[in-house]
């Protein structure tokens, strides 16, 4: 039995827990013998899923690959002359697939992925993913874990990042 | 020289042996360091060759990519009203990429896919496969193996199945 | 300090270095538990980079998948009837995805891929990949090395490239 001061500690603890604590306690993913498989659930952020796997798990990079079914995905197509995404929205799709890669860039995670879509159409929308949020369903994401620390810099001549390997 | 009773019991074995006994006489897959590769041929079903494979080597749980030509392939959208896939087949296709998992549904196995896929037109369609085919030419699935032995259960709130990871 | 003639044999080889020795300095691949991690960047051709990593690695054979930013893509629908493939080139785009395998022919690395790309309308198409060039940006290309030397061989039956297994 706890003592009332540890007692008082642990609801503390729990009143300061966000407000998805209950989604929380479930298992968001499994070790597996080369990285992690993932498994998200309605509501959850994608990009930002994995980017608190890799801060958490303290992933120094790696790759990914992915399907599921998303609620929004926002892509984004890079004008090379603006140095921009021009984002484009698509709401209740298949993701077909989803590929990318885990490095680092500012002392945070950099999640760069980029994935096919479709809706009850099946036709196939795609690109760089600058958003997605799971939809009724899931989405399952296997994570290949590399050894070096790598790190994701912003290469100014085409206003873009850019995985560094050396 | 095999006895008798042995020679009748090869005979009787080989009589019970599948109508595609020779296509079954060519390897369909390797081991490798983290998994398989497999490779389908004409008129293999992609879904029942991974289960097959899950099966006969005791497989936990893994992720799969994949490539090929599918004579066949029949994607569902999940309707979450009707709580059923609306399908569609499209035929004579490059499989532009397959992603998935295997885990384990009722003690046998649960291959999810998606995919995207072109015809002539070069014009991508995906989505959850329902149904594939291989057609001329041949399917390369790689498989990555994970050590936890995973379930799939249905999700009664949105009637779909979902990645058990607990 | 060299000797004068290893020093002469070093600008002699210098000066032999092939014309992007600028960037062949650059380091385009990191080795992973598991196989390798390429960066191609702006001009790479990215099946000619993967035959070098496979003939310099001397990769038995390997599964990869990788996304980018393309100038550059070429599809080919293969044509069962005239046994060849169909050619499209698409210019810009993001490669939503990219799967395939390494194996060889004729003691020569010989690179299986397929993709799914779209440009600033999200449209994506896809297929077998005949040629692709990086555009501005990089492409980032994950290998998973297997450790079977595996050869691809023409099926002369349909004109095009199977893998062996055994």
């Amino acid at each position: 039995m706890l003592k009332p001061r540890a007692a008082l500690a642990a609801i503390a603890l729990a009143l300061a827990a966000p407000a998805n604590a209950a989604d929380d306690a479930r298992a968001k993913f499994v070790k597996t013998p080369t990285g992690y498989l993932m498994v998200l659930r309605r509501g959850d952020d994608v990009i930002a899923s994995l980017e608190k796997l890799a801060e958490e798990q303290k992933i120094p990079s790696a790759s990914l690959t992915g399907i599921g079914f998303l609620s929004d995905v926002t892509f984004g197509f890079f004008d090379f002359g603006k140095k921009e995404f021009q984002p484009k929205t698509f709401h209740d799709v298949e993701m077909a697939s989803m590929t990318g890669t885990i490095a680092w860039k500012d002392g945070k995670p950099s999640v760069h992925a980029h994935a096919a879509a479709a809706g009850r159409d099946f036709n196939a929308v795609g690109g760089h993913v600058l958003a997605a949020k799971v939809g009724p369903g899931s989405v399952e994401v296997s994570v290949v874990v590399h050894d070096k620390q790598l790190q994701r810099l912003n290469d100014p001549s085409i206003g873009a990042n850019v995985l560094q390997l050396d």
